[in-house]
């Protein structure tokens, strides 16, 4: 049966299910950041998923890649599947800008994440929400 | 007219040409690490490319990722595209293992980079291209 790892449900929040995978968004507010998990038990690795769902995977991970892009117009996206901490198979999709508090680096392991105030995040959910 | 970014020239060694990518090795002997450089002129965002060449591309990523899991039996592969620092659109795969320096946390800009001496690269790069 399939279930979302532990630290991944306490450090993020459900936007919305996709055709074959939850998108979460992560609780830092320092950067639009979400999570797309596809919903398969014990996946680990994009190599093991069967290829079609693969596809579906990556046309899922295009069509939030530009939601978040048409939304927050970042100077770069930054899209990955590392799983070192987490094993169970999620990619990032990360609106990166070039005045923010990583830039030129990477946000992963960047110490001090300020969650989401309530009213700020039923906005961020209701607005990502609706641009699906 | 095609060319790949000077400093993805200077960091990395040709391995060989797939169909639509350019596949280099990272001249860091620290991790196995490869770069997947689609060979279109301007490319930034993964969302940018016209859906076949995307398709083809994430089909190329997928054979490279097989052959870096077969041939290293890495504890996780790490699959990302950032593009905060060289703009050009790549695709970072890299095999992680859970001794090794940075683990869990990310490769990037970990500094101290430990280039290949000239029989192991050949070897390296003989070793990978025999894969295909």
């Amino acid at each position: 049966m399939f279930k979302i790892d532990q630290k991944i449900l306490e450090t993020s929040h459900p936007v919305l299910s996709l055709e074959v995978s939850d998108l979460r968004l992560v609780d830092d507010t320092r950067w639009p950041w979400v999570l797309l998990i596809p919903r398969v038990s014990n996946a680990v690795e994009l190599i093991d998923l069967a290829p079609d769902l693969r596809d579906q995977v990556w046309l899922e991970a295009d069509q939030v890649a530009r939601v978040i892009k048409a939304r927050f117009s970042p100077s770069k996206l930054n899209i990955a599947a590392i799983g070192n901490q987490v094993r169970q198979l999620h990619i990032h999709l990360i609106a990166r800008f070039i005045d923010d508090s990583a830039w030129p680096n990477t946000v992963w392991g960047v110490p001090g994440a300020e969650p989401y105030e309530a009213d700020e995040l039923m906005s961020r959910v209701r607005d990502l929400k609706s641009s699906f």
